[in-house]
């Protein structure tokens, strides 16, 4: 590949629009409901693919994501972030251009939002698997009672049901230990159903939505990762490098220590600083080589150390011809997010949110 | 703290002229010019504030935000990044704008440069210390010399002098500390200069630059990270809290954990995944408490743990009052590099650059 002038944001069109696909007809196939969550790609050019898919209701991180797509004309969007009050000046805009689903922990935030919306909204109890980014323990009977007791006499308020983004499965290293890790989480929910029949249960995690062979006893599936992958769930076992839809582009700067190692033309700035151990190990990225729609992985060659702008690579085995190398990233969600265009393999761009 | 709508960069515009200020006045006292790094700003507005303190030349990390600057007539743009052949274009634009100063490593880039741009503009030969991330060992004459002779008979390049950014510096714990990491480098720098005494030096870092006493024998400093500071520049010993002017205010989203723990609205796209360890642990940002123009450091309350949108803090004792916390960065570049916008004590809001 030639230089570009400066890292760039690399989309495959054709494989980001395959695992939308696979994804929703393995969702609509169990009998789901699919409301894939948007915090990913943060793209109104993507978010369309997926409703030309049959998607129409969608999730997202932040009030502000949640309007950059109801400008879009997205009228079912859940805000999968549990609810403060800083929020209520952007709810006002939102629930006038779409229905709103709503993370709630306590009763007090409920009557807070009663008394400041003016439409219908519903109401999902975030349940904390024992992993512990946020919700309630599902073992916490008293709390969940007291919450559903008071949506059940709200006026504005209706119970959706319960959702759990279980992290945990992150740590798996195949398909078989997703399944594992994810049982006794997926138990728990079934066990909520039991004591409350008119929840919803939602299920979050992109390597559970992959590696799932069924569904059973879900109601909903709000994974949003599976649109691009990325070299993390490579390891986890969701998905193989051939399903992996986004890279960085990044220029060879210079060759150093007799050719074995680069630096790039990449850093936190593009990359993110998120990492992943692989056996000795710590990458930042790994380095690629793309033919036609197949991917192949650069053995040995990653990238060791990250500043602001500079990345470098170990292993670098091009250093005379190549004048930029393709990388896989670690975090997709947290690569896309510091670009502003998606770049296709034949050259358009693709409109994205920008920052806060 | 009122809780804002979400995260929120804030910007002490005293603190951060005072920091501006202080390093004016050490490096002109010093005898040195100074050429602030501006990629930890990446805004017009605080560039003015350089301005208004005799700042003429300064240094930026890519191309792109040379334009930006020189968009804003600064006419002396050093781009402190190793040249590769994609720059040519942006380049081209750059050079009817502005002087430019380039980092280059290969006599083969040289001449790439003679052949497409029309302007004189001088050169830097990045020095590596021993630290690796890029640049010529200061050991290897030989390619330093046939670099040198070659810009001596060129038409176009002029030879500016030797830079070096010694991050090893970064791994000190105290102002002593700095010094005696600093002393080879800078020992290695003055032997480059009695070789080649027509060359200026020119010293990166900000530990170097906020901790030395005199700068003898350096001719420039061209630092960058002391406009804010943060949580890794008050480890290293390069400031205090009191000097840090950037902050992230994070709304509370949720106490966990019987109030010994809270989710904040604030993850890796607004603090970044950076992190410090200090003792026996890992953070990704530290709390604060502000009164007037002190700043005080809330102890055993700092980030443990980051999502994309979710932060958990550890030792939180404020759950049933406060509404936002207000949290030092570990690494200001980074973090300010993920907002569109600052936002002063006072409210107002400052235009920054946003993303590639």
């Amino acid at each position: 590949m030639t230089t570009p002038q400066s890292p760039t944001l690399l989309l495959d069109e054709t494989l980001c629009k395959r695992n939308i696909k696979r994804m929703a007809d393995k969702v609509k196939k169990a009998g789901c409901e699919f409301r894939p969550h948007f915090k990913t790609h943060q793209s109104r050019v993507i978010g369309r693919w997926f409703r030309d898919k049959g998607v129409t209701g969608i999730t997202v991180s932040s009030p502000e994501m949640a309007l950059y797509f109801a400008a879009d004309s997205w009228s079912d969007i859940s805000i999968a972030f549990p609810f403060y009050p800083g929020m209520i000046p952007r709810l006002q805009k939102l629930e006038k251009q779409s229905y709103l689903r709503l993370f709630i922990n306590q009763v007090k935030d409920l009557e807070l939002l009663e008394r400041d919306l003016q439409n219908p909204f519903s109401v999902y109890i975030e349940t904390d698997a024992g992993y512990g980014r946020s919700g309630i323990s599902y073992k916490d009977k008293i709390s969940i009672d007291s919450l559903i007791n008071r949506i059940e006499i709200s006026s504005l308020a209706k119970f959706h049901g319960f959702y759990m983004h279980d992290g945990r499965t992150y740590s798996a290293r195949s398909a078989e230990e997703v399944k594992k890790i994810a049982k006794p989480s997926i138990s728990a929910l079934l066990k909520l159903k039991e004591n409350y029949p008119q929840s919803k249960l939602s299920l979050g995690d992109t390597p559970s939505a992959s590696t799932l062979d069924n569904f059973d006893g879900i109601d909903e599936i709000t994974a949003g990762n599976f649109v691009f992958y990325d070299w993390t769930q490579c390891q986890i076992g969701s998905c193989t490098i051939d399903d992996v839809a986004l890279f960085v582009l990044m220029p060879v700067a210079q060759s150093i220590e007799s050719g074995t190692k680069a630096i790039l033309h990449g850093g936190a700035v593009h990359l993110s600083k998120d990492t992943i151990r692989i056996g000795e190990n710590k990458t930042y990225g790994q380095a690629v080589i793309r033919t036609d729609s197949n991917t192949q992985i650069l053995s040995e060659t990653f990238i060791i150390a990250l500043s602001q702008e500079h990345g470098t690579l170990n292993g670098y085995k091009y250093t005379n011809s190549a004048e930029s190398v393709l990388i896989c990233p670690v975090h997709s969600c947290l690569t896309a997010n510091l670009f502003a265009n998606y770049v296709t393999f034949t050259g358009s761009r693709i409109e994205k949110r920008i920052l806060s």
